[in-house]
């Protein structure tokens, strides 16, 4: 069952990138955060995305998830749009390294933050989602305690105390 | 007045980054948000900040910030000590266009994410942190929007309807 | 005197960018180019941007030059929103050796190009900008001409011809 | 029916470097713009690129595009031999991430600007061809901004409204 | 027969790891160094970390070889709770030019060093291993001199003394 | 009083890194470790640095210090003559962000190691060579642990407790 | 035939490096420049590589050719044991874009040049042999000029006149 | 006594460089090698270049020094334009650390090759030419040879026995 009051939008501008994003969906399912997803660029549709993120808002999100490669002006576009947190998941469409990205999504102008995470790891933005919705929602702050203490034995399980080379 | 029920715990790794934190603390000032500092390398006190860490939660702090520059390990240490939101702010200390820090903060592993935000940009951090705040907190969600408001008219009046050039 | 049917409009995102767009300025000016000038920031005022471009275009405005730093979405932002020329230019804010302000700028995604020039370099957007009007007004076009074989004179004067070292 | 008015010259400096240029090609057909194509390296043939440049000018070439890799110092030298906007097109040829062609075209010295687009995006260059004639001719402004219309519906009909993830 | 007075352990953080880092097991085999290895998150069980460190000394080891990838936390954070030599392994995760992983592990803070060998480049960590060992071990000190000469040796048999090309 | 059994040689190209290669003089005076230096350049002068490195091991140093810039080929070409540990320190001469030095040193090939530490940290040179003599003189060791005790303490002092900002 | 007055020697640090190497040999037969090769690691084998430097300077050779990747200094340490002109050729081995290979040769100190040319190019360090040998063999300039010639004629055949795109 | 025989000709794209290229005169001076010198953009004057670069060699230069910064095509364009061994000087013009104008130089296209020496090393620029001067004029190699001895001895006198710190 998925709690009704924790609600996430993800917006990516490319169909291309639907395979990374996907992840953010799968950890966010994990945790029983809603989510609704489109795909709107900045550049080719910058009046449906500001719409969209004033629905969203109005629909009750509370984190904003935003994946985009090359001049990545999608995440920070939307920051200007909302005073909702804004994650940007820089994509690496493989030149200079994936530098575009991460320094079109990190390097915002100060007043409009964007929390930015590593390259191409949109399940981060997802765990990040979620612990900012934790300050919140004490169930959630439950479950990823859990899943803290489920990381931890695993890691121990599988090759914490030792393993053959 | 400060809220007490809103409150962020800043860490940096050595005096010498003080100048720039307190960037981060302006801006909590001004949005009215409690604050407490602390000076701990993650590498020459790891159980101090462990324990430091753990305290500020208890005693009701709901995000961290942290600064840290060179292999700034603080920002990604402190998020393996707790599920609140961390954001990391990479302090450029002057080698590698601050490559070093920024990569050292941003491209953490799955399921321990650190909100990155720009070099130097402590102010930013503490934006970020109010956005978060205010998912919680409605009367600062108020005042961040005043403050976007305020921003529009500042850049109308100081450039925004014709400059000399 | 400047000839009214050749119109440049100049965005920047910061006061502090003043000193470097104003190279853009005096270009345009001995080219007998009139253009008008904006400070406006793609993230703090989005709005009054749109109406601001909407403005000069309908204005006569038949190029666009736009200087960011960091980020740099303000050339990126402006090209989504018409279908003039624009011309992007980086503006190194010390960081990265200028790249992220390139690489936010240069690498845009299809269909919505930015020209970018070399970083800081608001002189170049306007000999590039005069280059583009010349393709409509012959009297540019015979100015450019004239310039270029100054600039060869001089050279051929100034060192050309053999230089003591 | 391709407007004889409207003429674009594309020059690349090796064979290998057509498939890449073969998109500026399909845009400019696509937007009724002819165009005459040319591989000559500057370094290998810098007479007959001289020859070549002048005589697509004396042709009615308004625009010319022009990709490169590795040390790309086709579109600077071409460039240097007409006062026609050149738009470069950085080619990645493998190594230090394109930062090698990138940096040779964008960042040329005062008084010659090449108009640089993203690594391998010569599709960009096309359409930059012709929002820079479209200044000049109405016919090709309407079409680039039916084209904009059209991005915006499809973007909206392709997972604007909502996407499955 | 393995001399049980030599120790190395062997940390790296993700069981993707293991190929490159056997690499390090080879080499020590071959030199008759003991060690024991492990996979252990810094950020996902750190405190299992903590007390394998413990443990391994505790245990006679006296050199620490780590690995990992990204923002790479591991060598640094071990390096903060032992004064043993620890030497990092920055493993190529494939994102910029793996300037992630080597910054985060060479550009520890003062007092606090990691001893870095080359990208994904586990060999040399043993090697460097033995190095260290063998100011101790004057057997070891023995085979690293004999292995120097073997290698001078097979190069001049292999190409040293002129090979076709 | 000087340990004489405990003895490092330092050796960097050029008389102009001597300020930075006397922090790790000071280090290795502070504990008590002996230490003879060199100014040789691999370079200019191969011959004398292969006597002297032979010359130094004969007198019973047991770890080796090399710092150099640019293409710092120093460490490397030292560890190519001995089997003593090498630890190598990139000198930032102000080109690339102190890439050159950095990746010279540490890229080396397989089976000749240097162990690197971050860009001018000539301290943290000296403070490995500590760890690594300590493996071998038990009082080395004792103050090693000593001094992280009160690099502890000091933090807990001077910020570590909670700081103004 | 084979010119026996004009002799280059090629060297390179490992087997692997041979297919890339064999570009410059094939090269040099093309001009009829006699050449020996030799696999030599400056790092593994230094006296070797000493012996085999002076050997083909007394043999005749005019111009060494070196090739190197990761922390190149084969170049560089050839450099430093001669005075012939020293041609260097960075192998990009696959990290970090090939930087490593390119600093670590170009970035030689000063009196000790290396004549450094692109990634993996060895082909132009033979073309560099070449133009440096006709300074003193006129029946190789005069090669080099029809070469050209034959280039400029090539160019026009394939592409030079006009291509279907 | 300046021996007409050997006669370099240095080149460079402006004024302000003149002080790095001075480097260059001042070693040719030293080893009695004829030069001359003109400053001529490859951009802005490229058919006097063209007309020098010919002058020049039917003068009898043997050797050109290209220094230049940003995209630094200047020695490309003469090494397309000669068949004389050509030397390019990349002049760190403050932007990307350099790296624009390395990078220009270095990755020349195949057949047209440029002997690239450091960052702003117009010294071994002429070191460089000195050494190919010396295959064709016996007297010369036999002053580089001297130098060598001389660099070896003043290092052994200045910190190569021995060096307080």
């Amino acid at each position: 069952m998925i709690h009704s009051g924790m609600k996430v939008a993800i917006f990516f501008g490319s169909k291309s990138d639907t395979a990374c994003m996907k992840k953010a969906a799968e950890v966010l399912r994990d945790f029983g955060v809603e989510f609704s997803s489109f795909i709107i660029s900045a550049h080719r549709a910058g009046e449906l995305l500001a719409e969209t993120v004033a629905s969203v808002e109005a629909d009750g999100a509370e984190v904003i998830i935003a994946g985009a490669g090359l001049a990545a002006h999608l995440p920070g576009v939307i920051a200007s749009m909302t005073v909702l947190p804004v994650i940007g998941v820089p994509l690496d469409a493989g030149k200079v390294g994936g530098l575009d990205a991460l320094l079109s999504i990190v390097q915002m102008p100060k007043q409009i933050p964007v929390a930015t995470v590593g390259l191409d790891n949109a399940a981060n933005a997802a765990y990040l989602a979620c612990e900012i919705l934790a300050i919140k929602y004490p169930e959630l702050k439950k479950k990823l305690l859990e899943f803290r203490v489920k990381l931890k034995n695993d890691m121990a399980a599988e090759g914490g105390r030792g393993v053959e080379l």
